[in-house]
């Protein structure tokens, strides 16, 4: 496998030479260029579904990395439809998790996005979970169950055998949730566990912090459980009116291990 | 103006100590701390408004140069809703450019996300537009017209504004069309002008730079047009199945060269 991915990775560099002259690379390849993750969407906004940001850096830091990636929803409607300039539910309108995370999507592969319930451990090296409000809506029901949520079947399932396979298992913002859910004593962190101010952002969520410790995770800063090859990034548990770069850095930092764990 | 810009930047610098730590920062900033710019959406996706990619890589290089942004969209109803995965319109279904585009919004500034009607150009160092369809559909007539396409009443008189008072204008992949409709005789690209595949890509929307060349606009592909202050990079018109950082390299590019503009 390792020598597989070393020479797809000369291949990589071998054709970026080719590359449209329009756009300019700096380079930044790391060397597990044959990595192939399936990605784990719940629709499209932070406050019923996937985060725009968190699914968009996640795609680049995999993209930049040379990996190939394959994304997956529920084909399922969303627990409800928020209106994101007044962070409120539009009663009477319903949405489709699968469709909607199909607008993260670009190109020609058939299938790009498919149904989460198709999603085969066998066909993949790694899975992660950007962050949402659709990991507390829509892939488990956190947000009325708090710690005693259940995880929808597929997240659960999926879940469980990237586990016990030994594929590594990358989650941002609020996801880290649902591995606490169902993997023993699992490290993970959500951020900070106290609502700290400084000029450029805060903490509100200090909440699910506390339940993801109640479900007998250990909350750590450092991010990376090697045991269980789970990683994570607390990405906008931070909230921040300009300050976007650094919750990129944390996905990328996430997508990285996540790629290293792969190969081991 | 420059003097305050050198000291933002110095604060900007300053603060970095303190940033939270489970983020990793790596030092980009650019020299235009304290740059203002209008970002205009027109929705969120690429077959119906605003492309998340393209808006979410705007967002993080003006974020990690440090510059500030104010979101716009027309508060009014978008052409129509597409189903993502099908790329055919959903017949009954309506959304608002406004209330969508608030999708990629995160953070507490009250009234981040304004009517495009109330963007004063007064207030702004510079303006971006990014792609997607909703340049073509909601943002102009280009879809139904093509070549002789109204623009939106509000991004004729923002692009003419700004224009005006020589602050620069940044478009990523179809928008540079609105800048070439109404100011004459322009320099931008739209990637290249026949539809060359790769292995990762091609250009299948060649159809629209012959539009704007007989809008009267050059195509080229250096695509910073210094004496209009406009500055352009394809993005999306390159269809790509996994190489979305060469897109996200462009809208870095473009973003810079804005800041730097709006410093003349």
């Amino acid at each position: 496998m390792l020598a597989t991915r070393t020479l797809l990775s000369q291949q990589t560099v071998a054709v970026l030479s080719r590359q449209p002259a329009c756009f300019v690379h700096h380079g930044d390849y790391g060397n597990w260029g044959n990595t192939n993750v399936a990605l784990v969407f719940s629709g499209c906004g932070w406050w019923d579904g996937t985060d725009v940001h968190e699914g968009v850096y996640t795609m680049y830091h995999l993209s930049r990395n040379g990996a190939r990636f394959q994304m997956f929803a529920p084909n399922q409607q969303q627990m409800h439809v928020m209106d994101h300039m007044k962070k409120q539910p539009i009663s009477g309108d319903n949405r489709n998790m699968m469709m909607e995370s199909a607008r993260f999507h670009h190109g020609q592969v058939k299938r790009q996005m498919q149904d989460l319930s198709s999603l085969d451990v066998n066909n993949f090296d790694a899975v992660i979970f950007p962050g949402g409000h659709g990991i507390v809506k829509n892939l488990s029901s956190f947000m009325k169950d708090g710690k005693d949520c259940k995880l929808h079947n597929d997240v659960e399932r999926v879940l469980k055998e990237f586990h016990h396979s030994s594929k590594p298992i990358g989650l941002a913002s609020m996801a880290p949730l649902l591995a606490c859910r169902v993997l023993p004593s699992v490290e993970v962190t959500m951020g900070h566990e106290r609502d700290e101010k400084t000029n450029w952002g805060n903490w509100p969520q200090t909440n699910m912090v506390e339940a993801v410790k109640s479900m007998g995770a250990r909350h750590v800063v450092p991010h990376v459980d090697e045991k269980n090859k789970v990683v994570s990034t607390p990405s906008f548990m931070w909230e921040t009116d300009y300050h976007y770069h650094y919750i990129f850095d944390g996905i990328g930092n996430m997508v990285k291990h996540v790629m290293r764990l792969s190969s081991k």
